[in-house]
């Protein structure tokens, strides 16, 4: 392939610290004397802090060519910190890229576009599985040499079949599975497995439109803009956190079928970053909302 | 003020004519044989078909320089073809510039940006009224030139408020009433006095967030896209023919302040775009959607 | 593949005539008689009319269905008229596809985007050659069942390998020329044997950073938007017509290989709607401009 | 004036901190260490790494309010640091805002615009001084309550005509000249003067359509987007740092005037970002380029 390099990239050897916590004084202080202390190469620090509801959120990666911590002694190490700022804290290594599933149906744009973008060195992570409840894709799978798994899903088999489903992300070792255009509702079962681990892509401009068929209804309604809105799944259907969202302007010549063709477009660009994000450990959740340190 | 020409520009002497009906064959080689019969010059024609309804819409401009017959002549000779096509059609002249009235609150973004691009040449009518139910834009309206109007409306007077902007209405002429953040909500006889003649502009990106602060409710909601919509008034809240929209796009590190503060520029120009549509007769109306030949 | 349908689907039947003359009254007069003589039943009609040039263009679509007028006596009936207006005109079938080459070296973004398109059937057009002077998308091409022919270009051999290239043209009996990503300077000759049959992807805002490298240059003078220009290849690098751009916005955090990951999204797009709006014979070349009949 | 709170507002009492240095480890805790000494309340910090030029940019904002250094004794305090990291810093006080001076011929669009967002709150700054070419705008300046002065320029008379201007920028004490659609081009000495104090709005997407008549030029170029740039003024026309780009699309029906005219749309938003940037200490300059801390 084309050797392009991104602001990720595959070769490097990086820790990635998230930190949520309340907001107060010598935060910052105490970090960053930590990380110099242990001689980090910081590479990029961001921070938001959300004053109405006191909260302080950071993202801090840093190079681990000499720095003299090992990831194994980080926590202990961290520990002293951490409780005294009360810090919810993960530490992300970049060699140890996620693995990552996907889900589709028939509409392979967004299936097509990830696989694509993986190959040429844009998603820095693994993709060892694709399910499908239709055999459409398979074809694609094979050629980027992805394990497809065919899994029919009908009115009555969806517990076996989301069954089998857990079973694979177990087998495959799975960290986040990416709905791409996959076109069957989630159990709460399902959704609670995996919080905060599934992103979806929904065809519209989030709240409008919430729920089935959104481009015939965003058609009926003579909107001007149409959208597409990647968010991760919670228990109520299109409520989740949002990560990323863009629009599409439409006119009276668009019918239906336009708005499909178009809102393909956006979808793909849409779900692409909302994984990309995701797997560069670029997002925190809080408040129903995420902060994208981008 | 600067000699800037635009599109359309107060000294042009044109004809308007738009139309809506079912389609057929011939409507096309109807009119416009109509029209070269008349030695008509014509400027900009455009139409659109929507094949699911069976309609055509047609807007057609021509000089009125050498056209044989006079406006008030058109209606006879024009009758035939439109009775053969069951058409519903209106002639507008650029000569009548409609008499446009604008109804503010406390926010005056909107209502000076009217009023400048009107000096500006921009928007080619005329602003002869302005009616607020607070006195804060009193000054704007008096540097401007145009004639002020307070009329408090409380809890209990809406029926009176409402009578008094009718008489200036009708003193005044009013063609058009601009909603420019108007932060008082219609009573159903006023919305249906003036059916396709009140344009309101709403600070979201409709159907998202109908209704009462939408700026808060995207906040709240953690969107990563704001918007505002212009349309027409109906009799639902909110529920109009759509005119135009645009987005602006946010963060987490915007505020419902920061918010607010961008919206007010979406809010401006899509303002200003849909009534500079409707002045220069660019709307067609079906189905509760618009038409904009732009 | 899911059955997706699009503005122009393959099924129609239609007969597209392009028109281009000197502006005079009665134009559409006699068009739209002549079609409804000969029992048209338009389903798109739009025109533009360049005041300044005085010139006058027109796309109109028809079905075919019912038309009683045989595709190959067209042209003798419509050459009165023609003649009258001096017509330039040309008619396309919608059962006759363009054929359409790609060119591409190693960058396969754009190539993997338009041949996913064309399998969705958003590109209605026959795609049977790939040329590459790299063998990096030989299996992409395989996978889509299009020929793939290698040609090395170096310095020496550019005569050589463009006539390779002329006959696999001829070969194919192609229609367009395509250039995704194709990162070699085609010879005066070649430009000069296919007039408005290349189109090419810039992976810059056109005329900002005609030439080479052209992210890069962005990047250094610290642009806070980049761009993608699609356009028809003439004599003069970079100068030809204009069909589409787009832009994305940047910031001080991207570096060059951020922009050009960027730039793929936008080059993808801009290509794809050039490519579309060819083949669906909407775009008009005057004056070095095009005219989009969108 | 309607109360509406904006990210800076006059009401806060703030200071903040602009540093530029060359990276090394350790800055980051040195900073913070020493604000978090001196109990800072840090509202807002935000850092830029520039991997190719080895530099640290950084800004931070606390609340004044419990900070322990007096701001006359801030820098005493701070050299060591300063020293220690070869820093080249600023600090300002929101209590101290910057006296901007604008300067306009006879397009009124911005000035318009930068005159209403500072009433309305947006543009924390003080604006005592309008200078204009021409008389068009005194009456506007008036009833913002702006002293104006009419200077007019010639061919023969720049010189005295700068030097006028000179005087009344240190009269009125000015932080800041805003070039508001002011069509004289600066002397050098003028420009040397002012260093990174004059922010210009270009009616074009530079490096795109450099110097006069940018939208004619697009026009006859048959671009498909127009844009507007506001950057610093440096002594090479159109060439200084780029603060702030934004484009509107445009087709075929579009004549110079309506470039012109949507024009006026971006080069409004697009200058009053710069300036509200410039104004919030947003902005770090190096390399010809902008870091923008939004």
């Amino acid at each position: 392939m084309n050797n392009i390099a991104v602001k990720t990239t595959a070769a490097k050897n990086t820790a990635t610290l998230l930190i949520t916590c309340p907001d107060s004084k010598g935060i910052v202080a105490a970090i960053a004397d930590f990380l110099y202390q242990h001689n980090a190469n910081i590479l990029h620090a961001d921070q938001h802090q959300d004053a109405e509801n006191n909260l302080f959120l950071m993202r801090v990666e840093w190079d681990l060519a000499g720095f003299n911590l090992l990831p194994a002694d980080f926590e202990q190490h961290f520990a002293e910190i951490a409780k005294r700022f009360s810090m919810e804290w993960q530490l992300k290594l970049s060699q140890k890229p996620l693995r990552v599933a996907i889900m589709v149906s028939q509409y392979d744009h967004c299936l097509a576009d990830l696989l694509h973008r993986h190959k040429n060195g844009e998603l820095v992570c693994d993709i060892p599985l694709i399910i499908s409840n239709h055999k459409d894709t398979e074809a694609l799978a094979k050629f980027y040499g992805v394990d497809f798994h065919y899994i029919e899903v009908k009115k009555d088999n969806k517990p076996e079949a989301e069954a089998r489903q857990f079973a694979l992300f177990d087998q495959y070792d799975i960290d986040l599975i990416v709905l791409a255009r996959y076109m069957q509702i989630l159990s709460p079962d399902f959704v609670a497995r995996y919080p905060k681990q599934i992103i979806n892509i929904h065809h519209s401009f989030l709240p409008a439109f919430i729920g089935a068929r959104p481009y015939h209804r965003a058609f009926e309604r003579g909107v001007k803009l149409i959208g597409a809105t990647g968010h991760y799944v919670t228990e109520v259907l299109d409520e989740g956190p949002i990560i990323e969202q863009d629009i599409d302007r439409i006119s009276h010549r668009d019918q239906v079928e336009d708005l499909i063709q178009k809102g393909r477009d956006l979808e793909r660009i849409v779900l692409s970053k909302a994984v990309r994000w995701h797997i560069e450990n670029r997002i925190l959740l809080y408040a129903n909302k995420t902060v994208i340190f981008d």
